[in-house]
């Protein structure tokens, strides 16, 4: 069986459409990965748990959505060395800038490995974890490049009138 | 012995000459309490400690400052029915909206009852604990109004120069 | 009959879509309330009768929601000891962030225990309102615990896709 | 006897410094006003009474400087139809953002005059005082006129070294 | 004839659908005005000449409502020493800060009676000239009162569903 | 004689110390300028002249100053197609934001050059005048890559403790 | 063969309804101008390429429009002593303020003429460009007088309601 | 020889006094590591160079730390897969939001992992760094869960008044 690596944790299923970005990566980089919905506030003993068994269960990062007042990121990252990838989810008074400073402004102790807000954000955890795993894994390695020089491959020279 | 009501905790040391404000307050008013320390990322299971057996302890309230991505007063409130009031602690980049943010912008299902930014909002997190209190206190309201009352009093009429 | 304890009021009529998150959080807990618009600039001698009154009417908790220059919460702090529960409602320009400061900034000496911007502050004013009543209310307690959990029992462990 | 026609009130003895900016252009152009501390949460029925009797005595402007979440300047607005001129006074952790959005966001049917945060806001304020006046008293329009041609003729042409 | 006693200035057409609160203010209360577009940017010469005449051509007060880096509000009162109240237009990508920072913080010297964002903004930049007018003007000011009256006896008691 | 080919215009004296960035930079690169106090507000028609006279003074950049409502370097820009370049000036209250956004934010029709807030600004705003000036000049052009070769040069390989 | 003075380059297609208002303007003046994708991060070497070659390929003016955290602007700048335009695209979450600060916050040595965020600020780089050129070129710039004059002529007295 | 696995880079010589908190943390987890000025528009080539080599020269992880338009950890980002955390620094005008928006804010195929502004920031990226080596590095894993283990322990249980 395949070992999971990833854990990808996120507040709520209203978070997925933005989530599934890290998730399609994984995929298209052939890293497994588990999803999960992990509410800080809601479900804080899974919370728990997971924080607490994610280095023995091997996995190697963990990718955190949330927004607003986005505790989960660093809750998780409290609770366990492995490195927390945290994604803030956009939102809707503030555009998620309270999703970004609730993940980002972490004390000293406890990083948190902080991407852009929204999709964007989430796709590019996935390359993250992506990155850190391809430190021990030379294929992974090979295909991240892969994925790089396909990106900057499809720029076209000049702009098209739609 | 005099039962404690009223719980002050705050993420570090550092936020103890913002706190002590509310302190002050309880002091004043006659509401007994105790302040400890307790680090939403550095002493977790203590937190979860704190959370889980506020109510059984008879604490009516809990005060909890914190700066940055300021978790301790969400995921207290997490744990607890008890009220939770929230103190933002200002900070040296961001000036307190980052801690602002992470405890006001709760998700449906955990209020933070959120104060002012920095000291003023500590002392009215001691007011309004009491304020709570003071609903099943006659004497603590009488204490309370009396406070009030001397605030307002001791506005002058015009301004003076220094 | 049974004894109003928590009042709702508001700025305006175009502030209840916001603020009837918080009734139906006390419909759901079974605490009997009343929903009023008392207009801080519109209506101030309303607001000075509702606040003067307060107490002796019995109310508990006032949750008050305005949206700009906000000070229907504040204002209404000013006149009564009774804890105020503040929703800084949403607006066009500014997306709430001045109605949450007009809400929160309150200096010293008079809280206003303020939620998050919108619907969801709304809802957890309700909630709120219901942790301090349950004070002194056993059954109520017990009915916060049941919605609690069950809004926990609620998180599916894994996201799913529409 | 002269008559007061300006009335400059602050929510707290420390917006004097600031707001003495007002009474110094008053006193530079002739125009006899008063300066009181009207709290809007510490006394609120000064305010009121501030507010209510503003027109019969005579005052034709009003000058309201106050921090944070300062609802003085909107709350008086809400009792008279003199114009209420509103300085955001400079605050601790938000600079004054709070005060100037606390000012300016007013609602439909209660305008503040907002002026620049802080000191020059103040002075800025009596000049609005000023103008206003101006209207109906042709020496002060001459004095006025003499102040703006005074202030453009002390601008050097070019910068110097210190 | 009558005689215009308002200005109305603004930036361009696209101001107009907010503008036009102003006008509708004015209206109401039966005083005369024009509404006109002085683009400081693209006409500074009408700008100019608007500003120098305002005063010789009896203006008693001049509404200026401008978005983005708004200039207008403030030049204008560079040139006149009759109040100009400012009205910032909301925009597109800052929603109108730029418009409010642009116009309010004007330096000592040069007020301008800063409104609200958007349409409540003009609307109450009517009301202030207003405000100013009846200083002089009985008639109005009682028509004024009548409008305060009326706008607070609009208020229901509750509010209602939809 | 040298023809003055940049002028450095600010809105006071209190802009100098900041302004004085793009001079030293401009003596640097043997760029004949001038400095001149031309406030928008206290000064509009010595700004009117300036402006109108740039092109057939014979200047080719004008870099403005100015701080708060800044309306200096938008206003000039309407005045003449002279490449306008502005700085915003550092403020008390929001640290130049206001400034930022009252240069920046300019409608389509009249660019400004904006620089960052502050020192750094002014002295881009000298290196942005002289990369103009550079495409006409090739000595110019000399000096100023040997300025940016210089600069990149005296950047050491690793970090020194103090 | 017409020679290319000016470099419209962004950081992908989906800038392009921005940036595309530069060119429309380039246009309208008779300015000749190529239009390039190249990204900062995704396509690095050209960016390289780029900006090296860009005085000796006759480049005078380059224009860089990019959003979120826009790097292409201010790393053009760094490779050569063309004058740089930046224009901050208009970003989901953030608006373009993430786009700005990126954009005109750049250290001394490497000024980034900085405009408007979105569309607005494309069409004044497209301005800039041409009155840069206009230096050199008296036809561009009777053109450039001339469009200016077009849109001041443009400018109705009044608003008209649709 | 101790192979160098960190790698830590920075705009400027100011930067150091930041970024030497990362350093310190390495020194204390005994993590070899390498410090070195490399400013993205002062020295870009060196930046190319370093970012090419990076993962040919072993390095695991990159710490880049920046501030303004900071551009550094994007940049270097674009030229390796080896992962980049980026430390925004505090600026003046700013307080490091605009480094902060420079460093998070990157498009889908680049992350930077952005840590907090300023010096906790710092001392967090060299954890982060700790915990990508430690997931390859059993023993660096122990002395890093000692590390939090004695932060967690040096926390008292109460604060103390100075």
């Amino acid at each position: 069986m395949t070992e999971i690596k990833v854990g990808i944790i996120m507040g709520s299923q209203s978070d997925w459409p933005t989530m599934k970005e890290a998730a399609t990566i994984l995929d298209d980089l052939g890293v497994p990965y588990e999803a999960k919905i992990v509410s800080a506030h809601r479900t804080p003993d899974r919370l728990w748990e997971y924080g607490k068994k994610a280095a023995e269960r091997g996995l190697q990062v963990i990718i955190a959505g949330a927004g607003g007042a986005a505790h989960l990121p660093g809750m998780v990252a409290s609770k366990t060395r492995v490195p927390v990838v945290g994604v803030p989810v956009q939102t809707r008074a503030l555009s998620g800038v309270d999703s970004l400073y609730s993940i980002v402004q972490m004390p000293k102790g406890f990083p948190v490995a902080t991407m852009a807000i929204g999709a964007a954000g989430a796709a590019n955890a996935g390359l993250m974890a992506a990155g850190i795993l391809a430190l021990q894994d030379k294929d992974l390695a090979q295909r991240l490049d892969a994925w790089r020089e396909a990106l900057s491959a499809s720029i076209p020279e000049e702009p098209i009138d739609d």
